[in-house]
């Protein structure tokens, strides 16, 4: 509970005093200065350069004022894609201090890829001046369904993924404890953290773009499914038309080239442009796309859906689709564009790094204060 | 605690003693003397009149041994549907002691189609011997989006039943506390009761049929969404071909009658008995089918799928849908067919009803008993 009022008040800027901790917490003076002390000794807490709280000290001696050590460790959220790895680094109260990226390749080895994420992270380390050894837990999302040990159970998107032991891998590389999560469900987590689904507790994530994935909060959680397979999509077109977006989204009667969204991107430029058989061909990926996202509002019932992935020109998408579903919808949710992009993944893996560090934190721990947090074993 | 192993001992065929309470319990023998005293007041134990425990009485007085009255109430499972309403009456021990059923037309108006929910309750009641102020809660399964409150927010299956206040109506008509869920949720609850579900925390249940709708239970709770709509897939094969079940089913080109679930059934029948017509009807029925469910699986990803609804024949549905189903789905479900058929709607609203009762029969009561249980306003 200190910890907590110690971190809420430093969100607002303010170093609450003993007097004001036992206020806020409605635990017994001495009982907070105990725990304090255990704080200030476990690095969870400093004292106040500057007393800088809203209330001017008494006369007499200024009361001694405390702050959340936020330095006191950080966390690593990735993003493992097909064409990029992306590393973020955040300290204990989650802002930002670094990121990195690396490009990558649809045929990158699963060595090189994993190579790739200890080399982002370093880069992203050593720029944010952060040492190795403060960082307490790394949130990954990866494509595919994950296991509960932080192995992959099956992934189609990436070589040499299926079987690979993700967790175990970069829990070695990294030295820090490890949470694996599939990418679509960990950017519903960074949209609700930081982004468009702020407040919604269930949320449809839409990765759209080539290789079409989806994630799901229900009552605020992720939402994995008996088996984790939960929102994998992907053969949602098989059901209907049988097209691929590679082909929907062709101008010249040649499907675009596997996962490269980068003409995915182009095409919307051009169809934005006013070019006909653009046009036509972001149509006919807006319905498939409204295809998918129907099956999963009509199955699930969520308040908000959030549309990303890594394609640009997805601002044209959502007012399409909100259009479409509302015609197939008894309710119809709302729908909105991703607010942190290409990082919600990151954002998302970030996240869960912090809760799996915060439940240690914030869990009652015997006197001698929080000593075995930070790197342990899965 | 007293009263739930009351219970179990009685599920089992066996009367304890107070001793026999105190060691199942953990309790003091004079703190289970006093409950017992406090059930056998609320009519909730009953000494037994046969000591029938497993263990012999010591030399002496035989020990007092006590039951479960399951008869200190009774329960009512209510399925209204398009064609027909259903009533079960249940013991508070959830054993079956009397139904009744009335046809109705997809035409029938609301106040009729109450009165028949109404009459057929009145007849189980009677045929059963149990009086009407016996009913502590009566469980409802209706087709629609229900809203908290036991309205019903939408409902386009039956006449007159968007906006009814049906909890409320039924209420007033039975006398009873009632709750009201949307019928595929209760036919998945009913299915995990004492059906095909058993011991399955995540289970999509799909009333097929020609208005097909769907239900879910994430970690053995009915997933409702955030509107209610979840699962209402009625619109998806708008998505798809376009075609209606009354049209795929079809052998001569003319489309079957609204919600005809008996000419679906004479269709399967013809298949089954190799008439070429209908086999393919029926495949292109399946085919449809498959479509709804795995869009259902593709976002849930449930450990089983239960195949039910009033159109008979669906037995011929089960193989060729999880057949299918493993070509679309990263991790296929298990796939069965219902088992209680046209009862698991009646079925799981009675145990909506029971969970109703035992969460006020078994809260912990302020001495004097749990004397508000019953009848309560919603």
């Amino acid at each position: 509970m200190v910890l907590r009022a110690l971190r809420a008040a430093g969100e607002s800027g303010r170093s609450p005093s003993l007097a004001e901790l036992a206020a806020v917490t409605g635990l017994s003076r001495p009982t907070v200065e105990q725990v304090v002390e255990s704080l200030l000794g476990a690095g969870y807490a400093a004292a106040a350069v500057n007393g800088d709280g809203t209330r001017a000290p008494r006369v007499g001696r200024p009361a001694r004022r405390f702050r959340f050590r936020a330095e006191a460790g950080h966390l690593l959220g990735v993003e493992i894609g097909a064409l990029r790895v992306a590393v973020l680094v955040s300290d204990l109260a989650g802002r930002r201090v670094g990121s990195a990226v690396r490009t990558a390749t649809a045929r990158t080895p699963a060595a090189e890829r994993l190579a790739l994420v200890e080399g982002a992270a370093r880069a992203a380390l050593m720029a944010s001046g952060v040492a190795r050894d403060s960082v307490r837990a790394v949130g990954v999302g990866s494509p595919g369904i994950m296991a509960a040990d932080g192995s992959v159970r099956l992934c189609a998107a990436l070589p040499g993924w299926t079987g690979l032991a993700l967790g175990e891998r970069l829990r070695a590389a990294l030295g820090a404890p490890v949470v694996v999560e599939n990418d679509a469900n960990v950017a519903a987590v960074g949209e609700r953290w930081r982004g468009t689904a702020v407040g919604c507790d269930d949320v449809v994530m839409v990765l759209a773009g080539l290789s079409p994935g989806a994630g799901s909060l229900i009552g605020g959680r992720v939402h994995r499914g008996y088996g984790g397979a939960a929102g994998e999509i992907g053969a949602l077109h098989l059901l209907g038309r049988g097209a691929t977006p590679e082909s929907l989204l062709s101008t010249d009667g040649r499907p675009l080239a596997a996962l490269d969204e980068a003409a995915v991107g182009r095409v919307f430029e051009r169809a934005r442009g006013g070019e006909a058989l653009a046009g036509a061909a972001v149509e006919r990926y807006v319905e498939r796309l409204t295809h998918d996202v129907t099956a999963l509002v009509l199955a699930l019932d969520p308040e908000l859906v959030v549309v990303g992935g890594w394609a640009s020109g997805l601002d044209g998408v959502v007012e399409p689709l909100a259009r479409e579903l509302s015609r197939y919808c008894l309710r119809t949710p709302r729908v909105a564009a991703s607010a942190l992009g290409a990082e919600a993944i990151a954002w998302g893996a970030l996240r869960m790094a912090l809760d799996r560090v915060e439940a240690e934190m914030f869990a009652v721990h015997p006197p001698g204060g929080p000593a075995e947090c930070g790197v342990r074993p899965e």
